[in-house]
């Protein structure tokens, strides 16, 4: 009999301002991240089998990820209507769940997924955090202050985490590396 | 004639959780911080002939301020009101001033300080770097989470800055050295 391990890992990766935010002011998505944490981002991707974001990252992101689909990386886009998204719908390759995470990875579990990358929103990482469904939080920081933006958890928390590696990505991007 | 140098450092410092809090909830004062960035400060202090500090931060911290007042370091606290507090009052240790941030770096410099440590609390921050009177700022970085708190800057602003140095003060607290 073969024994299957079940873990996956699960890694919830952001870039953010010193100052903690997610966005700049109220500018959707992460068009502030320097190009070395986009080339970062782009690179480290392929390491993982599957990823999930919510629909608002999915409608930010759309003309990226829609011509790049690729059956190695299932992305799932977390929505309460997945069937107002049908028509983007590529099975193995772009899915849209109404599963809330826990059950989500499990699912992607039973599917065989080994390493599962969390990709946002704000609401996205609060459920992963909340849930304590992270193994580990990378966070490229950028050495920029914006005073006002979307914040990575959206609710009063005391989530203590694990320096694990910190480098830099170029001269004045960071890449932190937590447990969780 | 004697030439001299009209130039104070001035350099923030601040402890920070992960998402950018630099208070834990609606908590005053920095309990929060790691044993490891409690003796950094203490021991960095020293090295500075001045600082400036919100007259909110005073209240919290008095105590401990009061027992070691001292000529080598002239603490200055910023106050609307400073004859409320006249009773306070140690010339050239602690001193109480309703000078705005710049007017009260040109009276320090007059007075022949060299490094002026800013050290909050948001307020305080704001007002520096929003009139860029930072040559640098320090961060500890705490791995922490909190969701919720009193942000570094309390405004809309896109200030950019130059990571000069990162080192680890504990194994999961980081010091950040930006230049401004």
């Amino acid at each position: 009999m073969m024994y299957r391990n079940s873990h996956m890992e699960v890694i919830g990766i952001v870039v953010s301002s010193l100052d903690g935010y997610i966005t700049m002011h109220d500018e959707e998505g992460v068009g502030f991240a320097s190009e070395a944490d986009q080339q970062f981002f782009h690179k480290v991707l392929k390491t993982f089998d599957c990823c999930v974001f919510g629909v608002k990252t999915f409608l930010i992101a759309q003309s990226g990820i829609l011509r790049n689909l690729s059956e190695e990386r299932l992305r799932l886009v977390l929505t309460r209507n997945p069937e107002k998204y049908a028509d983007y719908q590529h099975p193995n390759m772009l899915e849209f769940s109404a599963l809330g995470p826990k059950e989500m990875l499990t699912e992607l579990k039973r599917r065989g997924k080994t390493r599962c990358a969390v990709l946002g929103g704000a609401e996205v990482y609060t459920q992963f955090l909340a849930q304590q469904l992270l193994d580990e939080l990378w966070i490229s920081l950028e050495a920029r202050i914006f005073g006002t933006g979307k914040k990575l958890v959206a609710e009063e928390c005391d989530i203590r985490l694990e320096l694990k590696e910190f480098l830099t990505l170029d001269r004045n991007t960071l890449l932190l590396k937590y447990s969780l």
